[in-house]
């Protein structure tokens, strides 16, 4: 629902749900044989989700695996360009690892690809840590009402030296600025506010109501959208029914060329 | 070939292969969110695996992970007794301990297994070594010609101890000897021999040489039928893909239920 509300097309862009493709369960099977867990062990992305799921001893095996099953995710597709978050690299490079592994032992079968980075490589979390995630609760949802955003922007990390309006304020690292760069349409007015912001004088709740303006503007379509969606859940499951289908035809055809590859498709 | 030599009866058993049923697949990938990295570090039988195949730093992931493979391999046809060898049992342990978890989880879905292990728990290998084992190369297959079998018979591991035949020699850790427990009829020579070869008098070359035409008597029909599906490889073949088609009903079934039981059959 969030895809569809924040404008992707069905009809140009596939949707389709990953578990309902088994042919991504079985790719992931054949690569787990050309990763070591040495090389799983040191991948940072898991690393550090790892630590930030605070796994330790109860690390499941699924979870420690993950980066072979997104070169399944990957590869199933014959993707050439995937968009990720700046924290996924690692992610991308150990699938590349995986098909330049495959090609060199079956021959060549698989494609390499490429991380699309968008300007905002990573949109740090409403309290400044690193990353925003749902598992952190550090998010803004685009299923989140005005009530619920108006609260997240006004509990946003801004800069804890700032205590009052007429103390010179710090702009890196203060979320609420993060967030204008990202989203806000005003540069000058946005530039204005910083400056001022620097010199001492404006008060973060000043800079903060401009955000949740900021927002809610570009929320409230996706946000009705979404309610358009909410209340036609059938529409949705068609969608990902008709974009599951449309996606198991590549899947399918990618697995067929892996196991030729192999070797192993006996009974063809 | 070697199943259908030995007397097993496609009709009666059905002959798969894993790699034909994509739900074994399907189904690592669930069970592998229900063990542990830690887990699978303790079982015994990877463990030993790993060091006897020497994979040190180079660990693939597939091998690391297999024991959860092995669990799929059972639950998928819903299997209770499991034939195995002695040094397997770790692996129904493991089975088991996905079974519960998954249980306990999704609710009654999967059954417990028991293993099922012979009289003869494991073969140690012609060369005394633990296992007789195919990567380990001290085995004796059915494919083995009479020639090839009479080498392995007289290099067997006896007793090192036993220089000259008049010596007094060892009946126990003696693969000979073990060989003739396992696989000698006539039970009263073979205690008259023992009783001999521990007084001194009896000669190695002697009961290798009974040792011999023992396997040989046995394996003679079973070469030659053998012999008869290696040249006929085509009904093999087609005893394997009628057999795989069979094995998918149960397969699919299995895991219609597990994705029921996880609440993921979406389109159902």
């Amino acid at each position: 629902m969030d895809y569809l509300a924040a404008g992707i097309d069905p009809e140009k862009t596939t949707i389709c749900i990953q578990s309902q493709l088994p042919e991504i369960a079985e790719l992931t099977m054949y690569y787990m044989n050309l990763v070591t867990v040495a090389r799983l062990k040191r991948n940072p992305t898991v690393k550090s989700e790892i630590q930030q799921k605070g796994f330790g001893e109860s690390l499941p095996a699924g979870f420690f695996n993950y980066p072979v099953s997104q070169a399944a995710d990957i590869t199933a597709f014959m993707g050439q360009v995937v968009p990720v978050g700046e924290d996924q690299k690692p992610m991308i490079e150990q699938t590349n690892e995986v098909v330049r592994k495959f090609n060199s032992i079956y021959g060549e079968t698989l494609v390499e690809c490429e991380a699309i980075i968008p300007k905002v490589g990573r949109l740090c979390g409403i309290d400044g840590s690193s990353k925003m995630s749902k598992s952190l609760g550090n998010g803004i949802n685009i299923s989140d009402d005005y009530e619920t955003l108006k609260k997240k922007v006004f509990s946003m990390y801004t800069d804890p030296d700032h205590i009052r309006v007429e103390d010179p304020g710090k702009v890196e690292g203060n979320v609420v600025f993060t967030y204008l760069d990202a989203f806000g349409k005003d540069k000058e007015k946005i530039k204005e506010m910083k400056d001022h912001y620097k010199k001492g004088g404006l008060g973060d709740m000043v800079t903060k109501r401009y955000l949740l303006e900021v927002l809610d503007e570009m929320l409230t379509p996706i946000r009705e959208k979404r309610k358009y969606y909410e209340d036609n859940k059938d529409e949705v499951l068609k969608i990902l029914e008709e974009g599951t289908k449309r996606a198991r035809v590549v899947t399918a055809e990618t697995l067929d060329k892996v196991k030729d590859a192999m070797g192993i498709n006996y009974f063809k």
